[in-house]
Formats: structure tokens, C-alpha cells, sequence
């Protein structure tokens, strides 16, 4: 029966309708309907071009023009209804089109199919969410450099496996983070300009018999380039890949740094207060103060790794071109988004009311023998090869553990079991600002060096936009 | 300000209210409310029990009782107001209970913790869904009985390497099948006998100071153990993984079965016919039958995979007990329990209604050299060494791709020219037939041995419950 | 030219030799010839039952046997030389036992394909990998209940969010562990049942037309059931995934316990002191005792949950029966398999040796108004709904927090701010001995119920064997 | 025992040597001594960097650097002892350099820590493994346009869902791949960018106390900037993982085209032949010729997946900057990289030796409807709505299904059934050359066009150096 098929696009060759399960099943209208503005962002342009290379009239181009605008409204009122026997954004709002104004709806897809329509809707849809974390990054940056800026001086213990090495100030640690989130920059702007490039044009496969002429589709819609292959136009979603594969990184680094501010947080290390707003208590314990955003942003870097490791599983067996397998891109790419760009923005907010205990954090730099790399170098300065030096100073620490004595707590007599070469002057270089300040290189953790790091910073977000 | 907090549960030593966008972005609401039923069920043991030793009185059990299962009918008639304020499921139900029946309902939350509550929940909605699911798999793997037993004669090539190796039944094809889906079947009956332990009772991490009885709460909800540790009690959540885990098997055998029905279907095999009403057009091309079913089950496969990396990398760094990293383990696991299930329920839709074209497959099984094998087997029983029969059949087989000649079409004398012990009985093993029925073992491809694993299937499913 | 293919095992239909590079791109001789103990095993077996239903004589059978017994003695003393243009462990073990033999060597291949016989090696292999596996399980598990029960009355702060949330007993929380590990054998064992089935007699995919016995060759190898369906049995990896998802799981628990040690062995918490043959140094910082062995396991379970995702790729679109694809299934299973083996044993090692440092613990668990919980449960004794009691002691945290008093230090006017309901007998519950003694059910952490667990343990593991 | 921690670089604070198989097992030296060539080459420059700026005399950086050359001679000469006992690539060859030297040897540390310098040497490596995978590429590409300029004009089925869709030319399915491997390479020179960066000075974690010069052993080594950060310089892995991103895009690539390859090899497609040099035979079916080329690369795609599904695992929960966990960076860093390089040469072997079959892929292309999209076009041309056009079409080709008859074999009375805008010009639209030739615009199929991408992929190749 014809009236059973008529809501599909491609009933004529079918003998019965689709099974109702099959087509919830199939249908992806409930998720890709979030498309629908960069949807009808691309049909606009579609009916422009179209109008130019003479298989529209400009009345017809007006029809349509004005009939999707009006849809746009119709769905930002909540107006819209969607409707899943339609399967998917692109035939629901096609159909209302002709709804609205008629045959002349049916025309605007002339010279285009679904397959080449819907990669140009994520392909805009994705430019658009990239911006958005873009900027996000640059605020959380900014909070950063406020902060390593404020805590240049402050001084903590840095560690390796866990176990203090030497001491750092906290602004360095700071702009280490700092260090990771321009490259996830940097990575997500060399993502975006291979998600701007323009498959529309691609048609079902092969490319199509009308005229058109993509340079029109491709500066109405402000992407960077055509794709060059319509097989590969269709059927293309590693930038949808490439972007997982950035956000995991990203996701990665504020899980690092989640890490961090948890055990910070803790009754253990005690290096930072979080605000309570960023907090949240328990059911049953009246104490509890938990940091909540770190350990869920944590945790949520989980499922950004699902996704990218969904997607690629998704496209490695496929051959060309366009498969249905590739409705499955959506759903993880909108969460990997979504993911990133909440987590950016509670870093964001949370980052520059971080309370800093400098106390105790100074503290625990002192505590573990954090100098004692600068007394083999002091030895180093006396003569001694380093691996020599080396041997020397883990001999004192081994008294110092048995002694329960930090270097700085021992007698220079005490010392000089070690080695004659420690004269008084040693006292100086086992001093927590003796230390840090003695790193006073490129990337070293110096103040000065962290002041100039918080510079170089300011000036590379000045220069993005 | 009092107002401000009086939503939480733990309000007291909390100077400033949440962030809006943090109390959003850490509820839970709006996916865990799924839970309600098993947290009601939950909570009305709960109550139960605390009653039975005496922390509650019996008016005070009846009125929680009463209290929930009237909120449980204001959820399924859609009346419920859920409330991001509130968090989670959990608090949502416990305000309201507390709202219908007065102070009582604060009552409810003695001796157990959000922590141990939630635990309890997802096992117990684990447990259901694992139970349909493996209602399905027995439901699709009779659909695959029928096929096999009606197509035990038919004769299709058998690929190694997507090459014609040697002919085989459908029906065995089919069976093949049957095993995976048996062993997924075993997985998930061994998984849901780890889901099926309870942790109430382990209350935040440690237990409680209620005198608690544990084995009360387990016997009224069915639990087969009870965890033997509190603090695994809340933290573990190696069920969801193991679930994730069959899940992911289960997907990568649909995901094979697949990959088989779309090449099967196309126009280069045609050794299938999938009805229209599992399959859906184009829009563009009007001769276009796809068979979506299948190739979206591929897609959705790397979605589950996806969620068990999610879920690894979640638990993977966390230390005891529960971290707020843990709240991420409910949406993977119940994207991953519907995709598998809705897969699962539309191959078994789909699978009876598979129509075999025989002809093709016959056609395909015929060329292609298929009972090179045979020969070689043939020679063997001459006396003749495996490997040297092996060299002397693949030297006919030269022979033929250069004529285009399969070896059932060679004169004897052809033959001959390999070896001189072949005789004019060789032609009876170079049959389709005679080819498949001398596979005449366990697991073997001839039509009787295919009726015989019918049967064993048959009786297999019959023991199941 | 014949000579030039000679070493193939297939080269009659062959026009020309396989290029150089590809021969090595597909050798899998580098890696699988760890499985020439299993491959000797299964040829040994299939020998003998290839005698017992006429197909070789017993002379030939004596003949096979003597020279695989050889060869085993030549590999296992250095002197076998592994040929990669043999591709494989199975053509090179086959083509030295023709050498040895003649031509009887030859005939061992018959009835098999070298599809069936990889497929019986590895499940022999795993087969004892998991054996060794569960043995080093059953070891660290035995540490840890010595442990444990030495450590019951040892008091530390329980966290949740790494925030102090109750006091717990140290060996409590080691039976934690206990409990992750018996899950890990349990999953083990289900595996190692679905490994152990036979798929020997499948042959190339559809079975052979020999008259071979496979209850012999299972009876012979010690297998618990043959694989019923012949194109199942020759692709079926199930058991390497389902493997390397109990690893992965195993892995997980390994690495949580890694968190956890490099945290304690930290100089903020400075719980545990690991000794010092389990640690490595800094080859720049003297004073470094770097916790290695914990933090290099936590690092090794992202290799075994990529083996798990690799195999789930791997397999995922394949069409039945066997294909090249699956030869990628034995180094991510070896890798993964060795993996787990070593961090078993290092931390079976390792764990008794782990030396707590119980007033650092005690002095921590002091802190942080561990006993809050306890207080509200004290108030709901005195006739107060548990929510009010929270919102009570909420408010006497507060004015802790400010006051810099733990609620066991406040006086008794101090407290009674907050609820006049409280008495002088409150100071009893705010001891942490009293807290932890009062959570005396199954699972709680009192000590009497550590030594209840550790009964139970010691039970289980008598039980294994 | 003092003797039995000289090995070790790091013993004076220890009391006990390490545990042996502890050893074993936290050692890298049997896998990072791959690194050797870079390790030295960074050495000769830091020594280099320490003599201009006074920290070591001219003799000392003399006696270092031809030191370290007879090193390097003696690894390639394979005279060089790696001990297990000296743990990596970088103790081994310090050693040997003391031992050749003697206590200058021990200078060369001096400023830098085992941190900075591995971070380094992988960085070194990485780049060389970079610039010889872009090789390839363009080796592949090469192939891919010579090919396709070959075949600009052959005509085969187009596929949506495996479904004949529409006529292409294989020329252009050819460049197809072109396009995704020219993404590959951006991405792979993108990830260059970011991996040419210098960790050396950010010693241990901290910086250094001697006076370095930073900026000259960048330049020295040819990086291209400095990281601006020492914690970050030590714990940033992020190019590792970045090119195992950009690796798996590849491989999931080459596992597509491996796909169609290993499907037109079939006997159902019989689109291609590939030379007997690539494929391998059966040890059991004399008639196979297996294209294992393509099977292995697309079965090696899971393993790349899971390298960097390892690493994103591994780096995800660390707090900076260096932990042990951060060893377990190489072993899958490297097999990724040499997975990808392979597979990339063994197809570059391969692609220039594919055989069309071009009458084959021209018989396919004229069954399946495959112009029924040109049909409806034309009738647009006749002046109806697309969509109806479509309905119009899909009726005629059920038509054509249930006759079997194709619709160029349609006669016009036949086609007129359906619409009697159609006329005898129909005839003209429905060849398989009147099809392809109308798709020419960018990007389309058309051999004109094909013929331009193939140009314009020369000029884009001759761009690359």
C-alpha cells in the first residue's frame, strides 16, 4: 500500500513497509536532530547555488529560503514536531518544507543526497563546537596565568613517582598544565581545518549530472576547501576521529590534572582548598567536603577514550562508500564534545578559586630531603664527577633517614663524613630559595623564569584571534 | 543561607551553595532515574529489614511502604517531578517519600548509605536486563535452528580467507553460528552470577553501627551472596565491566554475522534475500534495498566496545572506596545493555526470515575448485604421501585456472597428466554431495551431522530454564 | 621454479615465489614458536589416534613419535634452527620431522589442517598459562590474609573522594583486595572451561573426510569437550578475548592497589614503607626510593586493556571461517598473558614485605572528624531522624573546621550547641576504636569481622585444589 | 654490600639490593636499547652544550665524543654487552663509556637526568620513524595515481550499503584512497611539528643549577623549539600518543582498502587479481591463493588501536611530572610505528601490481539498476520534482526485479508504464558511459575529472621536499 510507504523517501521499490521496531531501530532522528541548524544552514546554501547555475528559479529559491527559515523558528519555539517514521533530521525537515510551500519543496534536493548532506551538517556542526572549546582553553588558560602570576614565589615540593625530588614553585607547576592545554590547542586547530572542507557536491557517491558548481556551496558556507573525491566525501569521517583523538588527549590532561587537585584536596597533602561550590557533601557522613568536579572530569575521560575507540572500530572494515554503519559516528562524537566542553568550562570557573596553603605546602618542601640534588651539585662545583657526588649524598640521606634529620638539619661536621670538600657555605644551596631560584633557565622553575613564562603565555593568547 | 542548601542531603557544613552549572554538571538525575524500580525495591527491603530488628517500628515500615509504592505509580504514570537540585535518583525518591508521609520518610536512609544504595541498584537492574537479553539470544538461536534444520542439504562454499576453500551445508554455516551465540549465553550466565551479589549493608565503606542483618535484605531481594567487604561493597564494579566485556563478544559475533549477511545480500554473492521490511532505501537512487539491520548491529558494535574501555579506564587508577569517578559507570552500561539487547531482538526478528537462494549458492560452490581438497584426499587413500598429493592437485589446479577448467570438468586423461594414480572413481569425490556427506564427524559439515547438531542445539535451549 | 617454492608447504598452484619482504611481513615463526610444546603435544595425540582408526600404521606412529620427541629435546636444548621461509612453529616442526624421518613425516599433516591444529595449540597453551596465573592469584592472596589478619586491629582513616570519611581497620582494608582477587580466579576458572574445548578435527573449516575419532584426541589432551561446529572451531579467538578481558580486569584491580601503595608510600601519607629491594633510585636526585614495582604494574594494565581492545577489533568483522587476520591474535594474547603472570608475582612478592607504619595511620585517622558519621548515629539513638542528626553534626564540623578542633576535642558545652540531645557519654563513640568496633556485621570493619573474612579466605583457598 | 649496588646509578641511600627478579622486571634495556643512535647523538650534543658554556674542558667533551663514537661502532658491529643489571639504554652505554674512559665518563651526566634525556632520545627517534613513514606514504600514493591514470576510464559498480549504486570509474575509487592517505600524511607531519620539541635541560623535573645553554643543543639537534616547561618536559608523552592516533587513522585506512581488496579477490567479485608474490596457499587445499597481504594489514589495525588505547590508559591518572608507569611509553610507541611502516611498504609493493579485471567489473556495473539514479535525473530535466521522479523510478526498477530485467533492457513501451515523460533519449542516459561521463564536475567521476585529481595529486606530491 502506498499510503503505508509514503513517509519514506524511497518507498516506490519496496513491497512492504518497514517493520515498526526495524524502523525505530534504524531511525536516527531522535539524536541527529540536533543537526538542524547547521542542516538548514546547508540547504540555504544548497537552493542559492542551485538559483546561480539556473535549476532553481529565484522564486522558487525565495520559497524555500523563506519556508526553512520559518521551520528554524518553528523548531527554536519547540513548535517542531519530530517524527521518527521520517528517520532522521534531513527528511523530517524536508517534509515539513513541503508541507509549507509545496512542490517546490521536493526540488531543493536536486543534486545532492542524504549522504553527502549529512557529512556537510557535522562538518559544520563540528567547526562550530570546536570554536566553542577553543575558547574555553583560553579561559582556563587565562585563569592559569593569573594564578601561576600570583603563586610564581610560592614554593612546593616537586615530585617524581610520587615521592619528593626538589623543590618547585607552585606557578610552575601551574604553567606546566598550561604547557598541555596549548597543545591541545594547537591540536584542535589543525583538527578543524580538516573538518572544514566542504563534501557537499559528493551526492550519493558518484558526484551528480546537474550543473553545480561547488565554489558557491563551499563560500556561502565558509569552508577552507572541496573535498576532492566523492567517494571519500561521503564515506570520510576521520576528522570526526581526528577530533575524538584531540579531546581524549585534552580529556587525558585534565584527568592529570584532576589527580593532582583531589589528593591536594586531601586531609594528606592539604596544598589546596577548593571553594565549596565546586564541592559537593555526603548522604550520610556530616564531614565530608568532596571535590567533586576533579574526580568526575576524572572519570569522564573514560568515556571521550570510548568514544574514539568506537569510532575507529567503526570505520575500519568498511569498504566504500557510504555504509549505514556510519549513522553510529554521531551519538559518540556529540558526547565527546559535550564532554569536553563542560569539563573545560567547570576548569574553567574552578581553576582561579583554587586556594593555595602555601604553608603547608612550604612545609612538605622542606620535609624528604628535597635539596639533596643541590648538594651533589655543590660537589659537583667542588670537583667531583656527579655519579661520584651522587653515591656521597644518598650515603648522608641514609644517615639522615636513620637519624630522622633533614641535610639542612645536620651539622657541618656531620656533613663532612660524607665528603671534605662541604664547607659552611653549603647551608646556602640547601635552602628551599637557594634551590628554586638556582633553576634559572628556559623552562626552569625559577620565579623569574615562571614570570617570564606567565609573559610568553599572555602574549600567545593575545595572538589567537 | 539555609534555604539555599535545604535540597542537599548534607547541607550542614556547607558554607556557600553549588555552582549551578557544577550542581548540573554532577547530577545524576537525569540518566540514573532509570534506576527508580530497583531503588523502590531497594528501599522497601530496606525497610523491611530495618524493622525486623527493630529500628523501625511496624507503623513506621508500613508508611515507608506505602509511601513508596505510590511514588513508584506517580514515576510509571509520568507524574513524577524529577529534580536536578536533588541530584540523583536516589534523593529524589527520598524527598518525596518524605514530602508524602512527613519526618518518617528520613528515617528510610538509617544504616545505609548512597553509597552501598546505588550499588544495589544497578545489580539489581543488571540482573533483569541480563535476564532478557539472554531471553533473546535463546529466542534468535531457535530462529537459527529452524534455518539449519530446513537448510541442512544446502550446499554453499565454504571461505578461508574469503576465497572458496571447500563446499559446505548452509545449515552448518548456520550453526556455526548457534556456538557463538551458546558461549555468549554461557558468559553472561557466569557474569550475572557476579552481578548477582549485594552490597547493602556496606553502608558509606566501612558498614554501620545499626544492627543490621544482612541476610534479611539479600533473601528479600533475591541476591545469591552477600559481598563479604565493605569497602569492595560500594567500589566494586567489576559486574559492569564483565557485563561490558560478554557484551562487547556478543556484539563482535553479531558484528561477524553481519559482516556475512551484507555480502551475502549483494549483488556479486546473492546468496540471500533479506525481506523489505528489514531493509530501507535511498534517497537518491531509486533501485537502492540496503540491508540496514545488519550493517547498523556492525556499527553498534564499536559502541560497546567503546563503553568497556570507558569503563576499564574509569576504575583503573581509582583508590578506595567510592570516588565520585564512579557516578561515569551508569550511562556506558546502559548504552551497552540496550544496544546489545535491540540487536539482539532485531536478528531474531530478522533471522527466520532470511531466504536462501540456493541456486546461487550451489552456482558459487561449483566454482572455484572447492573439492581440490577431496582430490588430494583421494590421492591419500591411493597410498601417496598428504603433502605430495597436496603439490599434485595444486599443479592441476594451475592447470585449470590457465584452461578455466574446474577439475570436475577435466577428462580423465587430464587428470592423468598429475598423476597416474587417478582413476575413473575419482569423479564420485569431486561432487558437491560427495564432498560435504565424507565429512561425516562431530562438527563436520554433512548434512547429517548438521540434523545431529540440530538436535543437541534443541535439547541445549530446552534445558535453559 | 620448483626449488624456489619448495619450502612452502603450498606451492603447486603457485606461478611464482612469495616476494622477500612479504614473506617476512607474513612469518609468524618469530612469535608462535612458543607454542612448540603444545604443537608436539596436539601431533603427538593426533598421531595416535590417527593409528587407532587405521589411518597410519604403528610403525609409522612410533616413527612420528620418536621424532617429535627429538625435535622437542632440539628445541628445548637451543639447536633447532627456526626457519621464517617456514612460515610458522607447524611447518617447521613438520618440515624437521620429515627431515628426520622420510617420508612418514609427511603423513602426520593428514586428516588436520594447520587452521585446526593453531587453534588446539594456543587453547593448550592458555590452557597452562591460566594455571600458572591462578597459582600466583592463590600466592598473593595468601599474603594478603597473613597480612590482614596481622593487621586487623591496625587503625587508618577509611576514604571515600581521598577524603578522611571513617576510621577503618588496615587489614579491613586489605581484605578488599582479597575479595577483587577471588573474582579474578572466579573469572579465570569460567574462562579457562571455555578455553579448554577441542576444536582439533575441524580441519580446514569443514571438517575431513578421514575417519578420525575426536573423543580419542580429546581424551588424549585433556580436553573437557570438542567444538561442535567445524567453521566455528577453526575461527572462533573467544577464549583470547575472554582472556584478556579477566587480565584486563585483573590488571585494573592490580593498578587500583598501585594507586594505592604509591600514595601511602608517599611522604604525606607515609602509611606503608615498601622495602627496599622492591624500589629503584634516581640516577640524579640521591635521596629518591622510588616505589617501581607499583607504579610500573599500574602502568602495565593500559598494554592488557589494549590487547583486549586489539582482539575485539581484530575479530569483529571477519566472515567465517578462518582468515590471515587471525594470525594477530597470538602476540597481544602472549603479551597479555605474560603481563599479568609477572605483576602477580612481584606483587605476591612484594606484599608481605609491605611494612604499615600504624602511627602515621592511627595519627591520620585522628584527623578529619572520621567519627561524624558515628555522632549522627549516636543522636539517631537518642530518638532523631538520621537527616536531621547529618544537618546537626554538619553544623558542629563547621565550627570545628573554623576552630580547628576535631569533634572529639570540642567540650561537652561545645557540642551541646548543636543538640542538646547529646550527653557525656558521647565521647565513647568519637573514639576511633569504638567507631570501628561498632560496624561488627558480615562485611563491617571491626575487627572481629576482619578475622571472620580471613577465615573465610583461608577456607577458599583450601578449597582450590 | 656496596659491591652489589655498583651497578645501580642511584645505590648510596639503599640498604639492600635489589630483588632479582624485580630487576627483570622493572628494566627497559632489552627494549629501549633501540634507541641507542639518538641516545648517543643527543649525548654528543649536550657534551657539546656543557664545554661552551665551561662545565666541561674541551679535552674532557673530546674524550666523551670519541668515546661515544666506538660505542656506537661497537652496538652496530653488534660487540656491545647489554646488561640486564644496568636497566636501560642510557646506564648501559654511560657505563661502557666510563669503562672506556674513566671518571670523565661520569661528567657527561652532569645537567641532565635519565628524564629529560629518554623524553629526548624518543623524540629523536620518533622523528627519524616519522619522515620514513611519510616516504612511504607518498611511495603508496605514487602507486595509487599511476594506477588510477591507468583505469581513469574503467568502469565499475559504484556501492552504498555493498549495494550496486552507481557506474564509477575505478580510477577514481583509486583516489579515493589518495585522499585519505594525503589527510594521513598532514596529520602525520602536524604530529611532526609537535614531537620536534626539546625536553633536554628540564634535567630531573626541576631544571638544573649549571649553567646550560639550552639553545644550543636545540640547535644542535635539529628540534625546532624548546619545551617551555621542565615538569611538563619530562611527563609530556603526548606525541607518542599523537602519532598513535595519527598511526591508527592510517591503519584503519589500509584496513578499508584491504577490505575491498580482499573482497574483489573473491570469486563472487573477481574485480582484481593479485600477483602470486603477495598471496600465500593452504597447507591442506591445493586450489587456495589467499591474498594474505591485505588480511594481515587489516588485522593489524587492532593493534595500533590498542597501542593507543595503552597509552591514553597510561597517562591518564599520573600527577606530574615523572612516574615509573611512563616506561611503559616504548614498547607500544614502537610496535605501532613499525606496524604502520610496514603495512604502508608492503602496500606500496603491492598497489602497482593489482590486475583489474575490467570485464568483469564493467559486467557488474550494468546489472543492479545501477543508472536509475540518471533516470530520474533526466526525468528532472523533464520538469518534475525530484521526489516524484524518484517514486517514479523506484516502481519501474521493482518492475525490473520481479521481471528481471535491468532497465536499459526495458523497452520504451515498458518504461513509459511509469511516466510518459520518458522517451527514446532515455536510451542514452542509461549507459554506463553516458552516466559517469555526466558526474564531471569536482570531485566527481567522470574520467575527465579523474584525470584532473590525478594531476593535481602529482603537483601536490612534487610539493613535499
Amino acid at each position: 500500500m502506498s499510503s503505508e510507504k509514503t513517509n519514506q523517501s524511497w518507498g516506490g521499490r519496496f513491497s512492504e513497509p518497514v517493520d515498526a521496531f526495524v524502523a525505530r531501530f534504524t531511525a536516527s532522528v531522535d539524536f541527529d536532530q540536533r543537526l538542524y541548524k547547521h542542516d538548514i544552514m546547508g540547504s540555504l546554501a544548497h537552493a542559492k547555488m542551485l538559483t546561480k547555475v539556473g535549476v532553481l528559479t529565484a522564486e522558487e529559491c525565495q520559497a524555500i529560503t523563506d519556508g526553512l527559515h520559518a521551520i528554524l523558528q518553528e523548531i527554536e519555539a519547540g513548535e517542531f514536531e519530530w517524527r521518527v517514521d521520517l528517520e532522521d533530521v534531513h527528511m523530517n525537515i524536508e517534509a515539513r518544507l513541503t508541507d509549507r510551500i509545496g512542490i517546490t519543496g521536493k526540488k531543493l534536493h536536486t543534486g545532492r543526497s542524504r549522504n553527502d548532506q549529512v557529512a556537510t551538517d557535522i562538518r559544520l556542526w563540528l567547526r562550530d563546537e570546536i570554536d566553542a572549546i577553543l575558547a574555553e582553553i583560553t579561559r582556563l588558560q587565562e585563569g592559569l596565568l593569573g594564578l601561576a602570576e600570583a603563586e610564581a614565589d610560592t614554593i612546593m615540593p616537586g615530585f617524581t613517582h610520587l615521592q619528593t625530588a626538589q623543590p618547585v614553585t607552585f606557578g610552575h607547576h601551574l604553567m606546566a598544565w598550561f604547557e598541555m592545554l596549548s597543545r591541545d590547542y594547537e591540536r584542535l586547530v589543525d583538527c578543524r581545518k580538516r573538518t572544514n572542507r566542504m563534501p557537499l557536491g559528493s551526492a550519493a557517491l558518484a558526484g551528480t549530472t546537474y550543473p553545480i558548481d561547488r565554489t558557491i556551496t563551499c563560500e556561502l558556507l565558509g569552508f577552507e576547501a572541496i573535498s576532492g573525491n566523492s567517494l571519500d566525501g561521503v564515506s570520510d569521517r576521520d576528522f570526526a576521529i581526528e577530533f575524538c583523538s584531540a579531546a581524549s588527549l585534552a580529556m587525558m590532561h585534565l584527568s592529570r590534572f584532576s589527580e593532582e587537585l583531589v589528593m591536594w584536596a586531601s586531609a594528606q597533602f592539604r596544598f589546596i582548598d577548593l571553594p565549596d561550590r565546586f564541592c559537593t557533601g555526603s548522604s550520610i557522613m556530616p564531614q565530608k567536603k568532596n571535590p567533586d568536579v576533579p574526580e568526575l572530569v576524572r572519570g569522564k575521560s573514560g568515556r571521550v577514550f570510548g568514544a574514539l575507540m568506537g569510532l575507529l572500530t567503526l570505520m575500519k572494515g568498511q569498504p566504500l562508500a557510504y555504509n549505514k554503519d556510519n549513522q553510529e559516528d554521531k551519538e559518540p562524537l556529540f558526547d565527546a564534545a559535550d564532554t569536553l566542553r563542560d569539563s573545560l568550562r567547570a576548569f574553567a570557573d574552578m581553576v582561579p578559586a583554587i586556594k593555595p596553603k602555601r604553608e603547608f605546602m612550604r612545609e612538605a618542601a622542606i620535609r624528604g630531603f628535597s635539596t639533596a640534588t643541590d648538594l651533589a651539585d655543590y660537589l659537583v662545583g667542588k670537583g667531583l664527577p656527579f655519579r661520584d657526588c651522587h653515591e656521597i649524598v644518598g650515603l648522608a640521606v641514609r644517615y639522615g633517614v636513620e637519624q630522622e634529620k633533614d641535610l639542612a638539619e645536620m651539622s657541618l661536621d656531620e656533613l663532612r663524613q660524607f665528603s671534605d670538600k662541604i664547607t659552611d657555605d653549603v647551608f646556602e644551596v640547601l635552602t628551599l630559595e637557594g634551590s628554586v631560584n638556582a633553576r634559572n633557565h628556559i623552562g626552569g622553575t625559577a620565579p623569574a623564569q615562571v614570570r617570564q613564562a606567565v609573559q610568553r603565555g599572555r602574549k600567545l593568547l593575545s595572538q589567537r584571534n
